[in-house]
């Protein structure tokens, strides 16, 4: 609409074409509300396939900061808290909504957007070993986004020594997977989702910025955490009337390999793009292999960028340097990628 | 799906045809996200339009529940609680979505879902006569659903004596118009869209019910309400990251008069169902001459359509017979309604 | 202070003298603070022995709102409610308190203050077998009051069944004794602390309104609740830092049966009060043996009454009648109840 | 009770004895509940004549976590939060009792407790130049301690230029008081009553620290936070029964210079233990000059120490030093405050 071309988030479009088709398909069928029609229970079905266990419960809910909100609160009595990286985005970019639901987001220092099991061992002892414990919020649960805020990934190494610890403490493990696809089509990926449904107590797999419309699928492994999961989803506003848009959009996506196809494809073009940065010698911000690149320019290239293309701001690194973020996806296109990395030859 | 035809809601299909094709149309364009493309710009225009009034703010949300926990918590303080109809959706229908918010909802006693100007009024002097009063929850907020929870709706003379009580006291008035379309087709109606805008310091207008896939607009005329709304929509999670969905919805909606023909089709059929019933004896909960047809049938006769036909149970009237509840939507197609009136016939 | 005999509550003066010589003796001493020096522990035992249970947790908070908000939150996770008499003191007097906290107040009707047995087994079924039960709040406690807010008591065999109810439903019960001293001390009363300790998951000893300057003592017998009490005293702002003020007088209170004793006391003045209302033929609200007497008079003999005594106004009965409160208490003395009784028997 | 000497704290011992003398010379008046009894309006005018201003409003509650949320959730609306240093009491010793009402403690780095003028003019920028400001909690209040956790305190410079930006940026400034007397009190401080309830916009007079059984006298000055502050009060279970104890004794602390007298012996046993910690060339966490020492001894010495006196552990410093804080107070007496420091020439 701009005119420009925009590389500054992964929802700068509407579907992939495969989940749209599936809505148009069945626009005008009956089906009963609030996700209990056959199409969430399909979808449902092929998520706990991927994920290789049978026993694991399913929900669709429309958006991520919703379902932080909600897989939290339900999860949390009301003196506990949530362990994340402080960079997390229930900590800075969610409007207080776990807060909102009275519950006190507890920032880990962190570099690179995760937080290590140490880390979480050492808030264990802290917490414990203080003379004062109940004068402080209890941690109780483990939130890391995976990719982080900054496009990193955890290891199977990384992600089992969380998992160990949160089991060992009596924390719950939570992987907000907003990304996820793009994290598991990463080059340097060694998990699987059924790694992660195994590791983790729950966690959800992002379909807002991997090919659908909106919505998020969250998995959940913990038979405390399933319990009355459903009066949460509509006490916060997330069961949608017509749930079966969700399903459908997920049946879509887990069918046919979908979902990894695509999220590959943005990870493809991610690496070319990359190669055009480091090819100019630009710094990252952070190393990563994912679909948001945060690389630092020169002002003055990025003015020039900025009349043909949208990325995004991050923060200023020096008097004529800037790091900014650009995101491929699944909906980027080839041409749109080398309009993009031919101006960063130009520059 | 079930083989039945279904009557017992209005959001068992998706969306009307003029709606999806937009959303198709524009699906591969790039926009900015949360609510702040071009496509909300034109909808919350053409809203402001109809309205009569180009002060508004108008901001889209995802559904009814969500909209009621969001517009409630933005306009109380921590100390105040909002007056409704005992028989209000947000007292009984949204698994205590206000009170997770912090506030308590005071229900008033009603017969048919509707509330008087006369008990507002009480309700302030019980209030303020209380000795006691700093122990009672401020009521500050009158919410009432137009249509109502039965059905029934307001006339232009009641809305504008609640109006006028709300202003005296120092109450925002609130409507719930998840269904409001409906409402203004209604034969016995004499509201417009503006009295409706004038009348009241929020409403929204439904786009679930009525022809959208999702998607509620609401619309604020009382400037304390509008200030900082957008951050209540973020930390409710109601802020849809491609939230040109919505607008891209209601536009479509707004355009050439479709929400008000989707509407009127609704009601066209509602009446003629409503004829049948008459045909049959049958006396209803609550008179009324909207969407909805709370009746009450013999259970024999309930035993016998519900081999064909899907509708909603509410409540036992005495040991042989039922209210139930039949909904017209701007999806009903008029041979399913003929398939309905006909086996009424045959009963 | 206003020259007029105070007959309003419960809590017009200080603290009985034998709490206040405690303070008094120990006020130079050094403690440690926030309940965890030997006072409190030694009250602790005198519950427990007085309770006939060992296993008994025991808890001092400051006052009454405080308590009910902190055992409340402290024991319903955030989807869940609370079912009560609408009469209930945390549904009518307590500024939302629990909403504050997220939980929806259920309200039950009542004609006495009381529940039974029956209202929760079918408030149970509603709930459960719902359609929609999921869209509703879970009710997961019973609160009671004792004495009710209408100075009626429960007997053994009505809180037997409430007992039994709740353990095959699933529901916490929770007894607010802010007044239980006059309940235990009633003419017909047939309960013991033990037996209530037993019959309920929690319930509190009040200390504000029988003897002490401020103080409720609670006493939890169901382990799930026991569990990190601690932490829910603190973030309501129950924990008091020099907390042994809390042990000193309950210790005092559960001495020598100091408790049982000035409740007599306040019971046996009420039965005179009582029997002098009973000479002038004047009717009852609700009738009751405890400290607190709900009596309907003609105006004009309350106004005559006014100009002596201070009582608390009720509600209005007809035109010429109002029913009012009377209140005695451990501190009313002999002199002030006959000045009252001479007065009735002149009007 | 232990047979040692307690220095760890301000709330070891009971009330002053002509605070006590009150309560026992008043002990069997009758008065109203609920802080509206005329001790509580002396008490009041008397602070108002204390702080030179006659609008301001006085409320009386009874614990420091108490005043700090209702005075926050009293102040904020849900989308809005309050700056503090990372250390302050609400961020890190109140078991998340801001959060468990919605608000989100927005925590800047300090070293000594303080924060600046120029670090809230940086959060206020931070927030509104922000691309995505609304997905971000508002700040709206700063929260300072005074004296600090630390001990320090604000000079009259410092507290004017925090005053000057939070009116320049619409903030509330909120100081916590609960050792206020120790502050005025401090050799180094240039800060009068009067100034702070003119730099403040809500403030508290702390009692429980400084001569009271308990209690905390809360000062606003600002409209907006007076309209409605005893609902608030209610409802975080703060409204005593019995105000008057919380009346009688600030009038007692305000009558004939009690307050400062009280405070001024703390400091000046205060100072001859640093001049004792001074001797024995210990370093200091952080250097001030309040009731509050936090001193680096060799853990042997503290072994040695820790036989006949209490104190409170803070930190290790490195593997044989340790920071611990010593306390003095209104009750702190010469005689033991000279065994410690006669125990200190010994080590």
């Amino acid at each position: 609409m701009s005119g420009k071309i925009l590389f500054q988030c992964d929802y700068n479009e509407g579907a992939h074409s495969k989940v749209l088709e599936r809505l148009i398909a069945t626009n005008m069928e009956q089906t009963v509300g609030y996700g209990e029609d056959p199409y969430c229970s399909a979808a449902a079905a092929k998520i706990r396939e991927k994920c290789g266990n049978e026993d694991l419960a399913v929900h669709f809910l429309v958006g991520g900061t919703q379902t932080n909100m909600t897989v939290i609160d339900a999860a949390l009595r009301s003196h506990q808290g949530v362990l994340c990286a402080h960079t997390g985005h229930i900590n800075v970019h969610e409007t207080g909504a776990v807060e909102a639901y009275g519950h006190k987001v507890l920032g880990l220092p962190s570099g690179d957007g995760k937080i290590t099991a140490a880390q979480v061992e050492a808030a264990y002892w802290s917490h414990v070993n203080n003379d004062s414990f109940e004068h402080t919020v209890q941690p109780k649960m483990v939130y890391i986004s995976h990719p982080t805020e900054l496009g990193t990934i955890y290891s199977k190494d990384e992600l089992t020594a969380l998992s160990k610890v949160c089991r060992e403490r009596g924390f719950y493990l939570f992987m907000d997977g907003a990304r996820l696809g793009y994290a598991l089509a990463a080059p340097d990926n060694d998990l699987t989702m059924a790694d992660i449904a195994e590791l983790c107590d729950v966690f959800y797999i992002g379909g807002t910025k991997v090919g659908a419309l909106f919505g998020e699928a969250v998995v959940i492994s913990n038979a405390e955490l399933k319990q009355d999961f459903r009066y949460h989803i509509k006490q916060k506003g997330g069961m949608l009337a017509k749930g079966r848009l969700l399903g459908l959009q997920f049946d879509a996506l887990f069918t046919d390999g979908l979902y990894e196809e695509i999220a590959a494809h943005a990870i493809s073009l991610a690496e070319k793009l990359r190669a055009a940065f480091d090819a100019k010698g630009y710094p990252y911000l952070v190393p990563n292999r994912t679909n948001q690149i945060f690389v630092i320019l020169p002002d003055a290239d990025l003015d020039k960028l900025s009349e043909k293309f949208g990325f995004c701001y991050d923060s200023r690194v020096d008097e004529t340097h800037s790091a900014v973020r650009f995101c491929t996806s699944w909906a980027t296109k080839e041409e749109n990628l080398k309009a993009l990395t031919d101006a960063l030859k130009e520059l």
